[in-house]
């Protein structure tokens, strides 16, 4: 079990309560959360109000830096192209996620975390003990939204 | 000359005076600017703070919706990985940009708007009669950088 992915799939259970697609994250310096994010794009009516992004602001604002050079993310789906960017751009040492993007047949994500154009590669890992867990919850709120 | 790519540039050139990387963006929507931005991040230390996003971030709150559908920006220079994702992200129809990314040999850009991952395409033109304006402003910090 890994308590920072566990940490990192109850985010996504409050987006789930609140009807929002389920997704959460945790990022973790030295052993420590030091900030988490769940999706809130339908509350905030904000495109870019995804897990990673709010994770992301509130550690540079903790840290009072742009570079999160230690830290370490762990969340729930593999991450989109902008969450992508943006982990590259804040400069974040390695990220760990639950699902892989079925949808995602050009490999963009790791097209963006190992592309020359970017000063950094953040290094990337599925947790694969937890791709069922983390798929099964996206399938079980896009279900229920159907049928409402 | 293109009222809004100026615009930008005027963006582009209150970062330079405030000593950030010189990049400007505006958003437009019916022929009017309803946000615009410009890079910060050193200022915040935040690696977020992108023109792009902040431009984006200021639409979605002026326009209570996260899909910005029916709008355009104007920026500086080809947006990176992040940026693009959050114009495919917000729906943004169509992004026209002034200097293209010298340092993008994988067309990463164009690969992120064109991926059929994403549920929207946001369209793409380099304005070329801006090319040399602005990258050579980046040029200029830069090199002023360098020195001190």
């Amino acid at each position: 079990m890994n308590m920072f992915m566990e940490k990192a799939i109850e985010n996504a259970n409050k987006a789930f309560s609140k009807n929002e697609v389920p997704i959460g994250a945790v990022i973790v310096l030295d052993g420590k959360i030091i900030s988490s994010g769940f999706n809130k794009r339908e509350k905030t009516k904000n495109a870019l109000h995804h897990a990673e992004i709010i994770a992301i602001n509130k550690a540079c604002k903790k840290l009072k830096s742009w570079r999160l050079e230690n830290c370490e993310m762990y969340v729930t789906l593999e991450p989109c192209p902008m969450c992508a960017g943006a982990l590259a751009n804040a400069r974040i040492k390695k990220v760990y996620f639950g699902a892989n993007d079925r949808t995602s047949s050009d490999h963009l994500f790791e097209k963006i975390l190992t592309s020359n154009r970017l000063n950094h590669k953040c290094e990337f890992q599925q947790l694969e003990e937890y791709q069922e867990s983390c798929a099964k919850l996206l399938t079980k709120f896009f279900k229920q939204n159907r049928k409402s």
